[in-house]
Order: C-alpha cells, then sequence, then structure tokens
C-alpha cells in the first residue's frame, strides 16, 4: 500500500483525494458518488458534530427526526423549491423485487409501482412544514426550535469525496416563529454558531455575508453564509442559515393565532452544515506530508512511539508510557501507544504524520535515561527534547497552542488572499496569479453577475455583514454605481 | 387538545398508540408507514443510542458510514439474504424530475433512468462485506469492529409507530473476524451487551436465546436475540445479534492470508437494535396514565411544578426553586421548572404523568412554611412531604429507587409469565387464558414449529442459552422425542 501523496503544486486536485484515501478518511464505493466514511473520518465527523449539537442545544434547539422520503408533490408547492431541488434527486417508483421469471436473479416488480413517486430528501423543509401544520395553532406552540442529523441525497453529476457527494450526512435545522424578527435573529444566531464553531474548533476562519440572489437557497428570503479560503485560493461555502420568510408557510398553509386572536403565517429559518465540513478541513490545514488536524476536534490527539532494542528496554519504557497514558487520559487528551512491532518506528512516524495526529512522542532507552522525550508537533514538524517531568501538562499546553497556532496561519493566509480590486483589468490579473477573495465593486444585478461568472469563473461568495467595504463606486465589469464593495472568488 | 388514554383493558393496541402520540414521542407522516420522531421522543431515543454507543466503544468498536443505496445485483450475491429481503424494499429507479410538458407540476424525467436500479438498504451486510472486500489482505487487517448508526427502510404492509415502520433508525454492527470461534464470542458478547443495557438502563428484564431456523436472520448461520414481555402477554425481539459464518465472505469473495500464508474467508457476524426499542420500552412499563420510563434514560427526570396565589409567592417559591434546581443539575439529574401560568397544577400534574416524567416536585407557599415539599413518584403515584434539607440527595436515590423498582417490577410481571405446558391442551389454554411465554418441548422441525403456528399464532421465540430447559421429553405437537423445552409466545 503506497502512502506516497501528490504533491499540491503538482496537482491539487489529486493531493486532495491522496489525503482522503490515504489519510483513512474515506473510501469510494460500489454506488456512484457515494462515499464510505471510514472511523477514522468518521470519529472527525462525530467530534464535529458532538461539539455543534452541544452548541445548539445550548442555543435552545432540540433534535427530532423526519421521514426520508417526500411525496413528489410536495417538492411543487413552493415555486423557487421546486426549481432548486426537482432537478437532480433520487426517485423511488417501485416498493417490491421479484425473482426473474427468466432466471436472471431479482428483478423490479412492475406490479408494484408506488401511486405517487417518492424522493429522496435533498433537504427537508418540505415534509418539515407539512408537519408543523400539525403542530402549530397559535402564538403559545412557537418558536419551534427543531433541528434534525440526517443523510440527504442530490444526484450531483460530478462528485468529490467529502466536498460534493450524491449521498452526505448533514444537520438540517428548521425553525418557527411568531414573528420576522424573531426569525431574522434566529438566521443569524445560528450563522454566528457556525462562524464559532469553524474558528474555534476546525481553526478555520471564515467570512460571514450573505448571499447574492442568484447564489440563494431555493425558497429563502436571504441566504446567510460563512466563506473559507482553501490553500489553492478557491472559496469554500462551508455552511449556510436561510431566512425562508413566510414562503413555506404559504405552502403549507401553516398559520397560528397571534396574541390579537388573528390568523397569521408563519415565519420560518432553515440551516445546516455537512460532511463537507470535513473536506474543507482537510484544505485548509493540510500538507505535502499528509493531513493536519486542529486538536480540539482530531480523532487522536497524541500518538506515542517506543524506540527500543531488546525487550528488557521496551519494559522500562512500557512502563513509563502507561503512566505518562494515565497523566494524559486524565486531562481528556485522547492518546494511543502504537508498540505494534511490526513496524519500524519511522514508518510509523510518516503514518501519523499522514493521519494528522497532532502531537507525536518519540520514547527511546537513551531518552528514558536523561528523564526527557521527543516531542513532534504535526503543525510545524519541530521537534523538541522536553523533561519527562510534567509531560501531561506540557503536552495540554501544546496541544492548545497548536489549535491557536493553525488558525492563526490559516488567518494569515487568507486575510493576505483579499485583495481590492478597482478595475476589470486588475480583477482578472488577481484571480488568475494571486486567487483568494478579490473585493470589488458590483452593480448588484444577475445579469453582471453571469457575466462575470462566463468570463472568470469567479463568483459572488458573499456580501459582508460587517460593513466592511460599504463605499461608493462602479460595478468592475459594468461600470455602474455600487454602494458596497463584495467578496468575488473561484469556489468549490 | 384531548389527553384521554384508552385503558389497556379496553384496547391494548390503542392504548399503546395513545400514549405515543399523547405522550409526544411521535407522529404520523404523510408518506405511508414512515413515522415523525418529535423531539421528546427523539431524546428517549439519544439517550438510548449515546448509552448504547458507550457500550460498543467500550468494547472496541468504532463507528463508520456506508452507502444508503445498495446496487439491485449485491442483493442477489447471498441466496438467503436475497429470499429475506428482497421482496418489499423501496426501489430508486430513475435519478432526476422535469417540468410536466402538460403543465402539471413535476414528473419524473424518463430519460434519467438509471441503468441498475438501486435499493434503499433493509440492512447493510451486502455493501459492506463490498467494502471489507478492499480493506483486509491479511489476518494483521483482522479483526475489524465496525458499528454504523443509521436508518433503513422495509416496506412493510402493515406498520405501527416505532415498532414497525418502513423506515426505521438503528445501529447495524458488522464485524470481520480471522476465526470461527472469534467470531461466536463476538455474537454472544453483543447478545450480552443488548442484555446488560436492556436490563439497566431500559429496566426491561429479557431472555437471552437463539432463533429456530425459521426465524433466523436472512443469511445467518445463528440468530441469537433477546426476548423481552409486554404487559398484555405478547413478546417482543428486542434485539438480534447474527454469527454469519463465512457466507457473505464467499459471497462477496473476501479472503485473507492466515499466519500460515494461506488464503481462508473471513468470518463474519452482526448484530443490531432500533427504534422498536422505544416501542418495547413504552410497552413494558405504562400505565393507564401514559408513559413510564426509567430514569437512566428519560428525556427529563424531575419536574418541579409551584403552587401559589399571588406574586409575592410566586417570588418566594422561585428563589427556592432555582437553589434547588442548581443542586439537582450539580448531581446530574435533569430537572425542570414548569411555571407556566396558562396551566393550572392539577393539569400539569397530568401532563407530565402522561410523559413519564419519573419524579414530579410541588411546592407550595405552606410547605415553603414548613419547609418540605410534596415528591411524586411517577411508577407507583405515591406522593410524599419531604423535607426540603437535604432534597437534591433524596431525589438522586429516589430516581435509582425507581430504576431498581421498575426492573424488579416487570421482571416479576415476566417470571411469573413463564409457564410451562406438557400437553397440547395444556400449551393452548395457556396461550389463550395466561398468556406470556409457554415453555414446552418441540421436536426441531420447521413443520411442527409452522404447524404450531398456524394452529395458535404462536412462534418459538427462543431456545434459551442459560441451559434452562435442559431435559428429555415429547414434542407438544408430534410427540417425538425433544432435549430441551423452548419458549414459545406470541409476538409482535
Amino acid at each position: 500500500m503506497s502512502k506516497e501523496i501528490t504533491p499540491r503544486e503538482q496537482d491539487y486536485s489529486q493531493w486532495y483525494n491522496d489525503l482522503v484515501l490515504k489519510g483513512d478518511l474515506a473510501d469510494y464505493s460500489a454506488v456512484r458518488g457515494c462515499m464510505v466514511i471510514k472511523p477514522y473520518g468518521f470519529t472527525l465527523w462525530e467530534n464535529m458534530r458532538d461539539n455543534l449539537d452541544k452548541m445548539f442545544k445550548d442555543t435552545g434547539h432540540v433534535n427530532a427526526y423526519f421521514p426520508l422520503f417526500i411525496p413528489k408533490s410536495f417538492l411543487s408547492k413552493e415555486a423557487a423549491h421546486v426549481e432548486g431541488f426537482a432537478k437532480e434527486c433520487a426517485v423511488v417508483t417501485h416498493y417490491r423485487l421479484m425473482n426473474d421469471p427468466n432466471g436472471g436473479g431479482v428483478v423490479v416488480d412492475p406490479e408494484a409501482r408506488l401511486e405517487e413517486e417518492l424522493i429522496v430528501r435533498p433537504t427537508s423543509e418540505t415534509i418539515i412544514w407539512n408537519t408543523y401544520k400539525g403542530w402549530i395553532q397559535s402564538y403559545r406552540d412557537l418558536p419551534i426550535l427543531v433541528n434534525q442529523w440526517a443523510n440527504v441525497v442530490r444526484w450531483e453529476m460530478r462528485t468529490r469525496l467529502f466536498l460534493r457527494t450524491a449521498e452526505f450526512l448533514w444537520q438540517e435545522g428548521h425553525t418557527a416563529h411568531a414573528t420576522q424578527e424573531e426569525a431574522v435573529e434566529e438566521t443569524v444566531k445560528m450563522l454566528n454558531v457556525y462562524a464559532q464553531f469553524a474558528e474555534e474548533f476546525m481553526a478555520m476562519p471564515v467570512i460571514k455575508g450573505v448571499k447574492s440572489e442568484s447564489e440563494r437557497f431555493a425558497g429563502a428570503v436571504d441566504t446567510y453564509c460563512i466563506e473559507a479560503l482553501m490553500q489553492d485560493g478557491k472559496a469554500l461555502q462551508a455552511g449556510t442559515s436561510h431566512f425562508l420568510g413566510q414562503n413555506f408557510a404559504k405552502a403549507f398553509e401553516v398559520q397560528f393565532l397571534n396574541k390579537e386572536n388573528q390568523l397569521e403565517y408563519v415565519w420560518a429559518t432553515s440551516w445546516g452544515v455537512s460532511t463537507r465540513f470535513v473536506g474543507a478541513l482537510v484544505m485548509a490545514h493540510s500538507d505535502d506530508q499528509g493531513l493536519i488536524l486542529p486538536p480540539r476536534i482530531a480523532p487522536l490527539q497524541v500518538v506515542i512511539v517506543p524506540i527500543y532494542k531488546g525487550q528488557e528496554q521496551k519494559e522500562q519504557i512500557d512502563t513509563k508510557v502507561n503512566i505518562i497514558m494515565k497523566e494524559l487520559k486524565s486531562l481528556g487528551i485522547s492518546v494511543k501507544y502504537d508498540d505494534n512491532d511490526n513496524a519500524r518506528p519511522g514508518w510509523k512516524f510518516a503514518e501519523y504524520e499522514m493521519k494528522g495526529v497532532p502531537v507525536r512522542l518519540a520514547l527511546g532507552a537513551r531518552d528514558l535515561q536523561n528523564n526527557v522525550v521527543e516531542v513532534a508537533r504535526r503543525d510545524t514538524k519541530e521537534k523538541t527534547s522536553v523533561s519527562l517531568e510534567g509531560i501531561a501538562a506540557y503536552v495540554q499546553q501544546l496541544l492548545q497552542d497548536i489549535q491557536t497556532a493553525m488558525f492563526e496561519k490559516a488567518k494569515a493566509y487568507r486575510d493576505e488572499h483579499i485583495t481590492n480590486a478597482d478595475s476589470w483589468d486588475e480583477f482578472v490579473k488577481i484571480l488568475d496569479e494571486k486567487g483568494g477573495f478579490v473585493f470589488a465593486h458590483w452593480d448588484g444585478t444577475p445579469e453582471t453577475e453571469t457575466e462575470i461568472k462566463e468570463k472568470t469563473k469567479a463568483t459572488v461568495r458573499c456580501i459582508p455583514i460587517d460593513g466592511s467595504g460599504v463605499e461608493d463606486g462602479a460595478c468592475i465589469l459594468s461600470g455602474k454605481p455600487s454602494k458596497q464593495r463584495v467578496l468575488f472568488a473561484r469556489a468549490y
């Protein structure tokens, strides 16, 4: 099993695939566009999910579960929604197989055709709002703050592991409110939760913004997003939070009696992040030796490798390692002792570098005599000889330092790659030569956005909501007046 | 919204539905046979899932995720498996919808037909063993101890909330081993994990046994199960653990080089429990006033209801309740203060009885003067006036007592309902008049089992593995020799 990784410079796309496959995060499957998430990759996802889930619950949300299938007619009820989602989806038409009368295995039983086809959910607004209709009568039933962890299917033609797969795992929050203000507040609150999670747990700086009309979620009034920058200078939309207005309430006739005893349509939000986050994490930090994972969500934080000759040395090292392991675990640090004698230390070093384990301790007989241990950090590949006295506290601090350093490094890179452009030539040149975000004026029309996309493959990633770029100017392409710069980039 | 519950005596089946719907566990959905798991029910499932997940991890397992879809041809690869699962399943035949040229909303695009139909997984042995083929070369790659939490679909014709739904949530463990012994050991180990969980967390006594050939999982060599008894005297299979032999390894050509450098087929197990567990829990303990939930997995363990006149009394009670809440939370107890002034205390009492909250505290102004609080336990409906000094420790102990009492009560009922039968008349009489398990001799043939089922609707629930009932006897129906009694019952 070759563990060589294609360097980023040579082929960024292949580098990414190598990391995902050789880093044991995921595998291709027998089903077109669907992947297998391997245990190491799934533990990473679990660590993301569990931390996000806690943040959702801390902000008052509860989990529930809605059906995998959506009746075909539901998709048509919200006009914009059907345009966005009815195109690429898995359609269940039959509910039984039978033995092939000609002896060719099993075939679809033509008698078992569904009266109405079922769609495997591409997102759940329709089935959920159809359900909420039965749950909401009065303002006392509001708000509903529900989240669902689920699998969804979108029949993508070009797929990439984690970044774009036919089936993916995600969470989708669906909330119902009595007022527009409260729904908008919820939309922004969850955007902030995503941004906080991305920055504090994934060490991945993000820009919070609003999507342009053409990039808006099908059925939303406003789509908020967090945008991150990958190492090849392309942007990646990492999470979205939608203010849905009363669109789904109207489509599914969900009204409530307000305090004045009048019937009103309910206000809605939805918000989601998916296993795409794993792809973003990989591309944001890793290098040509493998994954670099932030300590707060790494499946394994510390690995210890013994270096010895003979059983006597091994036993001395074992004894010391057991003490260190116990201390680390008592601090809540995940640690593995790899004393597999089928592999040499150098091979192990490369293996754990590949897998992005943040800290490696290598302990030899000489080290033991000197009461030291070699500590290697994955992010910078620095090695230091550290006293065994207080090693657990040292490692704990180091993990925090790595988390901070990874964020700072990614932020510095991101900040260097936000470039103002004030002419079309400059705009194109930055996209082609430097990459990253180009901060430029746009006249706000879908026509201009489309033309820019056709000419450069760059899209409006977002209109920042922090007020940056608010100034009078002229559209980079049309020259028409603009009141705010927006962020353009080529994107995943 | 009526909260009246049909009494068990009147209509057990309706009683069950009332509890699930009015106890806010689940709701019907717009999709035939699929349910919506409501937040209260989902929290209950989360508590089950999280505790089981910890037990799986403590026994060395890791989670992964495999595709929702299975190529139709995979189902045919294992002969018994296809017979068991190809009959009732959701079949995806198309991957695109289009606007109806005649203006009737969206229709399936006839051009977008899949070359090979995809089956929504009814269980994942086939897709997983097809994947394991790529992961296993040598004995060093074994064992693989993987579990998956997922949704599955079986197109059942008659569905019941939680007990039998077209889509349900479950976990499925799929392990791969180098030897038969190790695989059998794993099968039994996981059966024991299920039994321990059912008894210690769900307070539901179970019998561990092996299934007869006709009740075996399609593709298994042996199916182990845990069987529980419901209050109407019917049995319920609550979990299964399968020794799959080399059946799937042979079907998917999964071989490994053993230590002697010879190619061998890999040995397999699979094991699963599902949201059916929730249905079992409801039926095992609840009464005509509502749910009775065991404290260790109850979504909410304690509710506090204030009883007051006027704002001054309310404020005094609030102050005390805040202290109690803090103490309870510091002991890891989940607690809610329901001071909603739209509902009267009596209404709240009924509501939390319906929802099965194990302990209710009612605090009035007079109580406060006397430094006491009224403590009501849901399982026995006993009410006690308890000193507010040390109330948190009292409640903590009470929750443990309730957990134990619920198990003991269910076990006494179950034990009373295991009845030996030594003649056919006796067998039929017990089934019809007393219900529960009938412990009787059986000649071991599928023909006799089928005849018994046709005559009485009772099936062989399991052959106990604890050695009970091992003795020479004569089959209850055929009179042929038998070496062991087996447990018969009518079942869900």
